[in-house]
């Protein structure tokens, strides 16, 4: 590896930020989920969780690290698997979700280590999910349109978690294991 | 058109900020442009403008309001003349591009009269769009991608004014001419 493309790498991992995730749920559309990773890579995001449809779930199982990002997928069989894998690294599980008793997505502190569930494309998230989340949240809309598009949704929730983690300097301090980041220096390493 | 009814759409034209636009240049992923103009009817935005590529042209004539959006879109020949028609209506023309003269998406004053001019999904914003603009803005990435889905960029840098015009207050008083108000509830009013 050329010392350029190794202080490349350094830098993008020095600033990943293993305490924020995703978790998405049956989201189903290719270009979606494809611009989710590209979003959550942008934010730092080292590793997204995913349980899929039963149509998709065969084609997921090798989507990993690619060339395009740097992000790792780990798959679950279900939702309460899932969560429950996000509780026990100590994560505040939020879910996007559009109701009345959801708090608006700016009023969280994402410092906090946090997990953010991304709904369905039709359906959005299940009431599961829903249930085992510790909250739900919002992003606010002024128009006629019901929703917004997932990968919008979950755009705007990850460069706020940024935004609030740039003023507590979390950007600032390698917050991966060094054991993580050598990993990733082996596997993506090659030119 | 029933009591109810009439009373939902004024609420929503009670937010609308016609002095907030985007103006997409040969954006060409119908996937893409309704997650754009959905995220515009969320932060009530009355009218996008457009430039289509040769493609597309003929088919996007038609497109406007739909049942789904309130959004009007303004197709305009060329670059030259949306810039010039955006300019004439004294807007802040503001493009999004990654360069390093561009600034942070968030030290812009979006209370201002302001066009957020949106680039093409492979090759980015023109060279006569990035002379024209007043600004370019650039919204922070610390991964490995190159730049985020276009609607993904769209939304970010909306949101952003959305906050900024919340706290203004601009969302409190009705911006639209009555007559604009009169016009969309006469077209778009039936049940
Ligand atoms: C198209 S929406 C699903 C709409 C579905 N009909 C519902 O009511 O939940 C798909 C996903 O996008 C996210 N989403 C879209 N708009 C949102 C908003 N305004 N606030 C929070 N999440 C949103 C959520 O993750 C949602 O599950
Ligand atoms: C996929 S990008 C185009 C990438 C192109 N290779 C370039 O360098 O401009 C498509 C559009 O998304 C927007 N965009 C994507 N990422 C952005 C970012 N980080 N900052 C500002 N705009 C961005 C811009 O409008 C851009 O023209």
């Amino acid at each position: 590896m050329s010392p350029e493309r190794y202080q490349k790498i350094r830098a993008i991992l020095s600033k990943r930020q293993p305490s924020l995730t995703v978790c998405l749920e049956q989201v189903h559309k290719p270009h979606n989920v494809s611009a989710v990773v590209r979003s959550c890579d942008a934010v730092g995001i080292h590793k997204v969780h995913a349980v899929w449809d039963d149509k998709t779930k065969g084609l997921r199982g090798g989507t990993a690290m690619g060339s395009q990002n740097w992000v790792y997928v780990e798959n679950h069989d279900s939702i309460e698997d899932a969560i429950g894998h996000l509780k026990n690294q100590k994560m505040q599980v939020l879910v996007t979700h559009l109701s009345d008793s959801a708090v608006d997505f700016r009023d969280v502190d994402y410092s906090k280590p946090t997990a953010i569930i991304l709904g369905q494309e039709k359906h959005g998230a299940t009431q599961e999910a829903i249930d085992l989340a510790d909250q739900e949240i919002v992003i606010p809309m002024v128009g006629m349109v019901q929703s917004l598009n997932v990968s919008v949704a979950a755009a705007l929730v990850l460069y706020e978690a940024q935004r609030q983690r740039t003023i507590a300097g979390m950007y600032d301090v390698q917050q991966l294991a060094e054991s993580d980041c050598q990993k990733t220096l082996f596997e993506g390493g090659y030119p």
